[in-house]
């Protein structure tokens, strides 16, 4: 018996990687949904048998899983109308959006969320990735699971409050670590210095971090109360009141240990 | 003509990664100094033909060049202390002490910063990475930049508020991103999850901001104005206002792009 097929709605980063890597696995594309036709056609266009459709009438269609990767505050609109064949299944790939969000009367419905940052530009494997997932019934867990495996990708089933927590979880340790990288550019570029001089430092703080825990691998001022480069540090931050009450306050945080 | 010999000076995890890098770049280490004469030997002991010692008079020495792997704070102290042969150049190895800290009367004196965070367990490689150097003289800097060519790392000449600011970048770039690590480390435990599950995140986020700049890959509620998630978020961090603060003052500056 070959697997379903999956019908991806949106034309976004997320759409354009999982709809090649789903192909890759072998699973066939029927449909790729867009407001813009023209976005929808750019993505099918670059798969095996795939149409582009701006329609959300799929009543008559052949694939069983249809898999929302558009904007959070876009999915539960999406959701309510969209028509769906029968013995169909209806994902969100958000992290902060709870199941029931997409609650269906008469099909199951799950969430699919990669726990990874997808850009234009950049490839992204979904091998080993970790796939928060949550399903309305067993049977939906079942595909799930199923799905994830063929990508190569790990099955990780968990309820939308844990969902919710990873999401946040990923808010510090990605989008506010890359704000960081952002500032110590801002640092260095004020003296003439490019933020490549930190290179290999962050991989291997990241990498370390990783391998040992981050609390067993924080190193710094804060951590060893070394007041006096702190100051120094204070007072280089004195045009900048907004990078100054950070450095206090996680300075604060860290020697704490909270 | 061979490469004049080293000292160091210091049992830390950098005395005893640099050590090591050293000799296997085929300079000969001299003497490790320590306090702790016992700490020196464990150090010495691992290299080819180095003397462990807990004495400071070099005046009848072979060694040209000394360098202080020791505590920022013991950095004056002991460069005051050392009795150094005619001829000699002493360095610190800081980020944040200045040139002049080690100020000497009759040798050359420079600053041998290299960019990288050392621990016990983990093993670092000099090649490629980049060196802070700073020195007394001309005659001085060339001695730098051919020691730290002979390591197959990069010379990086700066003055010393340049090496304060990139210490800085440092913090913010690595210390904080470590603390924002351990802070989803703990959220995620709250919930029964380990911080594996965000192992391929952190690491494409970190390479993905060194290749297109963090300037061009920030994501993440905050860059989106998402308000509807930050409310989810805040309302999961209300029981650590710790966190939620950070929260609020990192998702303000993304926004306001500073």
């Amino acid at each position: 018996m070959s697997f379903p097929k999956v019908t991806i709605l949106g034309t976004g980063n997320l759409a354009n990687h999982l709809s090649k890597a789903l192909e890759q696995s072998g699973i066939q594309l029927e449909y790729v949904y867009g407001r813009s036709l023209d976005k929808a056609k750019k993505i099918a266009n670059n798969l095996y048998a795939t149409k582009a459709t701006d329609r959300l009438d799929f009543s008559q269609a052949d694939a069983q899983i249809y898999i929302l990767c558009v904007t959070d505050n876009a999915i539960a609109h999406l959701a309510r109308e969209v028509i769906l064949p029968e013995k169909a299944i209806i994902l969100h790939t958000s992290g902060a959006t709870a199941l029931d969000v997409i609650e269906q009367a008469d099909t199951d419905y799950g969430v699919f969320y990669p726990l990874q940052t997808f850009s234009k530009t950049r490839k992204i494997s979904f091998d080993k990735l970790p796939i928060c997932l949550e399903a309305s019934s067993d049977e939906a867990e079942i595909l799930l699971e199923s799905l994830v495996k063929k990508l190569g990708a790990v099955p990780c089933f968990m309820n939308s409050e844990q969902r919710l927590s990873t999401h946040l979880a990923a808010v510090f340790a990605c989008n506010f670590s890359n704000h960081f990288y952002s500032i110590a550019q801002a640092i260095l570029k004020e003296k003439g210095l490019p933020l490549e001089l930190l290179q290999p430092l962050i991989l291997e703080t990241t990498q370390k971090a990783l391998e040992i825990g981050p609390e067993n691998a924080q190193t710094g001022p804060a951590i060893r109360q070394d007041l006096a480069t702190m100051f120094r540090h204070q007072e280089l931050l004195k045009e900048h009141p907004n990078w100054q009450e950070l450095y206090s306050k996680i300075s604060e945080n860290i020697a704490k240990g909270n």
